[in-house]
């Protein structure tokens, strides 16, 4: 094995690099969770998580994984035999349909082919079909992070609205938030499910639920026995900067620090960062002669690209030669995409010249590979120098 | 307000002092939850926690609190209508209680006073009542964080086994893991839920399951939906060194490193180090002419001491005048305590000089609190400078 | 040996306990020291730390440890063969004059008891005696580190203006910073020596020159050779916010830190929180029946008590004996008092619990050596407690 | 501005990146330094930092810049009026010159085009013509920091030893010590000069004297005075773990954990790794079409690579736009070089992705200046791809 030295480079789409303002930030010895400076601290933190989410309603912070909050989005939300609309859009989606089941709910599984986003005409039409109003959710990845696909969050809201349908809208960001564009309030959702190892710029370990007062009052009605992921005590509690029970409060230090962090950068400017890199990074791969496996350029992730080889040439082999060789991990192709499908991640506390980096590791590993590629870095490297300006621009002609 | 300076003293009994070694473990770059080197630290540690349990069965690792712990063993191990049998130790009695009713179990509640523990001749007498084997679970909480009490989990087992009755057993350990002897195999326990912040000496955020194959078994069958809590998902997961979903990498790293210290030091001499600093506390208690909540010495714990003040004296009022002016969090009295008691937490990463400002604290509070008190401190002394040769002693006698 | 658990009492008097918060900001990656990020990093902390000598003039700042900062001043401000009064205060006070005649300096040292500041008008006097004004310089250690005694050194500005003479005045103040009063300013000193691992609360590696134009006029007649210590090189770089050598970039990071904390705090808070423990130490030290090495009660130190124990007591013993037992280090006797004199120091990064702990520590560890003893402990406990309200009353009437 | 996201890209030839490792083990809180557990850490260094020099003989740690180190290394070895031998390498050698100088040395300076190492055979030359050595020492900079050229310290020890010559031989490793192969034994160098911001991936803030038993025995008929600098009573005091003054404590917790890294990977394999990366570089420069600063390809350094650009392109400008658009600190140039010359580090905790990233940097700030270059990222990959396996096998044929 090849001496390991300097940074690892960090590529798959979360979780991501945690900046070391953030690990130091966690660094500092718990506090009484019962106590005033504690309860300080839990309230800039609950307001300063609104301004990430884009809302003025209560966001629910869990000690648990993304999965965990996805799971408390469906047991506060709903009841055991509720039908709700999902989606096939790729692993994630599958894995959230697979756990909807498995705690009792109705799927209508609506298939895909993994290579787009949901298809707004296609929730309308649904919806139009449910003339009794029996979906009581519309469930939607808004970042696919096994494909590298989103879907038109606006867009399926107001096909939900064109249907007149009054089915809750249920929408996983944890790819996306902090990385994309997201509005819970103004783009109508009920319940923005969240993660802190993405575009937070966290380490694993919280998970979050925004909830409308729409999803909070279809809470009362709810028939599933809980008790950790139960919305209401939590807010009740967090009124006062408390929690129920025993809170994640080093993890909660991280938080703050990351919130602060990126209002200190403008999220505009943070969307704009992840839009340039990820327009860098499919340069590179249509210069390299692959395939990027989002087939529809409205969907485009900007937080992560996923790569498909051709037919005999194996991403798992590719990316364990990467990872030999040059330190750098990138995601795995997922369920189906297993050994065709690599993935980059380009989201979080990431810079030019990471991404070059991390392109040049790429493109030596094709070439290690004997895969079949051109020069990928020249063509994202032209579009960075080139884009250094208008960037500038851009964030200029934002208001603060 | 006196400025702050120097470190704070956190006696509460939990979240406990994080030793550095482990917050600077913590602190490190999160690395893919995929890759290779993830996997060894993921073995590492699930082979390390067995030996904190003495346990050689699964440990299941939550990213979550203590209480997301609870919930796990209630949801895999049981179904809703189950009946179990509970008891009122305390608070942390109470409110799992109310967790299980809220999940749909019938609970059979024995009353108690709160300053005893779990009776096992009532146990006996219960379980050899039930004669169709209709209790599915006996539940028991080893340390009541609220009261100070422990109840005799190997005499419980017996009483069980007396009355011949199949019923799972199940017990939190969440104060007295890593602080007082604990022997899941041994002493025949079916679940033991733990937390990561008390004798783990980590932040909040790790959840633990330990699991018997009977307890594996009875989750076989059982009715409650559930994804995120799931056993045998992350335990198949486990074998490979991962997790179904991100797991919580960095209290992972600083898992492994409290598993190291507890190794280094020998369970058996931290088990001696926290007697020894239980019982100077309680002879500085008595020696202040003041109550311990505990009424049974042989169910003292050795975790934390709830003091129970006189009739018109407030807890409270102590407590914030110790806060205000020593900067020092300690314990309140919680739900029928509260105002009556205050807990000082001994446990964890601690030391006597740690203990000797804290009741020194403690004692200046209750003179500025005018509440009438004799020389505490000197009786705590005069045990742990009477102590070191003996405690050496014992250490050696230790089979290694 | 018992286990080590808990964080250890560092009580000698210096290195002091370095707050998380230093520590912390001194965990960040070091920076190119001749980009603009470094430039304003110097000019934040090379403007800050004159508020702490209380001076507007330059203070130039070197990677060494005090003993180095001596040097510097010496090498500075002075020639071979120049004469210099100098005092035997203790054991810093003989360094510094052996120092000084290793380097060529003719040094009239006037003898001391080491229990006692330097006298003011045995100043006075020795400089009438100076006619001929031969004496180029007046040394004098403020806070005598090995004795934990102090002198008056505005007193010995006047003593200085009332000879008339013109000789340079030179302070250590290497273990008062921060800790008690010092105005290099308003007390007329040309060159005040510090170091950073005291009242400062960083780990030891920087060292401190203020220096006066007197000082940097004199410098221009120096006839040392140095190029490490020169100040006017690292004066005219620092106006950029550079160095002319590569400057200890993380230790600056942790100063700015420092400098904010004690900002934070107000100095004068600091001081009287300093002046509150120290004499909280001396009542216990009189309680146990022990002396104070230092004799008159207006040189008494609030950075440090030197204990002076019974003639047949051994001190290096009980130092011993506290520390193995105790986990507490403490300072040893220096010189002529070794084994007679222990040292506790109770400066920097400090509170009441602390201190009690340590004094609990001492009292342990005489109970231990069967060292005949009073209860000290009790006596700086009331004196603790009896003075939190004037302490805050004190703070009160401090003006802004 | 851009917004600052990710790590910053520190390319300059020192400081280098801190490795977290390190960073993380100066993060503890300082100790006794007249304690067991400091005496501990000492031997520890004190033996780990020999095998880094490669010496039997006695490592000299001072709390200081490289700076002081190489003041040190002037007083302890010679006296006022000593002649010696120095050569124009550069910016550095110029700096070192002139300190002696100051010091009061007479130097004979060998002039020097600053692309050049030492000539050999021009060493001889001046020592047979030093008929009654005079000389008294020969001082060479190993690697010319401000060039990245290197001087051949084995040839240059061979010539003294062709002429016959007493002098004292002392060598500067300031930027080549852990990145380039250096023996102070096998080579008979008499005082090796380094500092800790370099290839021992620590902070600025310690310097190093490797000092043969000859330099010990020249060091007692020195006539400077000096005090800090003194080699003996530091070299005394290390024998039992100590310093006569108070150490860097935490530097030296860094410099253990920055031992232990460069043993694991082996030395053998850092220098390796340097090569690698450093012969990536020129291929880079080679392709960019610009010119190396270094003439002779034996003298190449492996620690940095000095760029020159073309008559009327400036290099402060690319620097400029470099760190003001990638955030990317690159070297600038000294002396006589300024703004013709940019220095590239690739020495200390570094990798083939960093360096990737790295010359991407360089490649668009290029572009973005219009100066004219072709695509050395291309050759510097192709290098980089092209070496994974003969590294490997390299790697394998080193003896353990």
């Amino acid at each position: 094995m090849p001496s390991i030295s300097g940074r690892h480079f960090l590529q798959i789409p979360g979780p991501t690099n945690v900046p070391d303002r953030v690990l130091r930030a966690m660094d500092f010895p718990t506090i009484d969770h019962r106590g005033p400076a504690f309860s300080a601290l839990a309230l800039e933190v609950l307001t300063g998580i609104k301004t990430i989410f884009k809302t003025s309603e209560p966001v629910v912070i869990y000690g648990s994984s993304g999965t965990g909050a996805w799971e408390a989005a469906l047991v506060n939300a709903l009841s055991p035999g509720d039908r709700v609309l999902m989606f096939e859009t790729g692993w994630f989606g599958s894995l959230w349909r697979e756990m909807a089941s498995r705690l009792g709910l109705q799927v209508e599984f609506v298939p895909g082919d993994w290579r787009h986003g949901v298809d707004p005409s296609e929730v309308e039409k649904l919806l139009l079909a449910d003339t009794e109003h029996g979906i009581r959710a519309v469930l939607v990845v808004h970042n696919e992070t096994s494909t590298g696909v989103t879907s038109r969050i606006p867009e399926i809201r107001a096909a939900i609205d064109r249907a007149g349908h009054p089915a809750l809208f249920m929408v996983d960001t944890i790819s996306s938030l902090g990385s994309m564009d997201y509005r819970h309030d103004e783009w109508g959702v009920d319940v923005t499910v969240g993660g802190s190892q993405k575009g937070l710029m966290l380490p694993p370990g919280l998970g979050f639920n925004a909830v409308s007062a729409k999803a909070r009052e279809a809470a009362q009605r709810s028939k599933f026995g809980k008790s950790y992921w139960s919305w209401e005590e939590i807010i009740a509690a967090n009124k006062g900067g408390f929690w129920p029970y025993t809170p994640s409060t080093n993890m909660l230090y991280g938080l703050r620090e990351a919130i602060n962090m990126l209002q200190e950068e403008s999220l505009d400017a943070v969307f704009a960062r992840h839009a340039r890199f990820a327009e860098a990074t499919r340069r590179a791969v249509k210069a390299w002669g692959l395939e990027l496996l989002c087939l529809e350029p409205l969907e485009y992730s900007n937080s992560l690209t996923a790569v498909l080889l051709r037919e005999h040439d194996d991403a798992d082999q590719l990316r364990a030669t990467i990872l030999e060789n040059f330190d750098m991990s990138l995601g795995t192709g997922l369920g189906r995409l297993k050994g065709r499908v690599f993935r980059i991640g380009h989201l979080g506390d990431f810079n030019a010249l990471m991404l070059a980096g991390t392109l040049c590791g790429v493109q030596m590993g094709l070439e290690m590979q004997s895969i079949r590629h051109g020069d990928g870095v020249s063509a994202a490297l032209e579009h960075l120098a080139g884009t250094v300006r208008r960037n500038r621009t851009e964030l200029a002609s934002v208001p603060a």
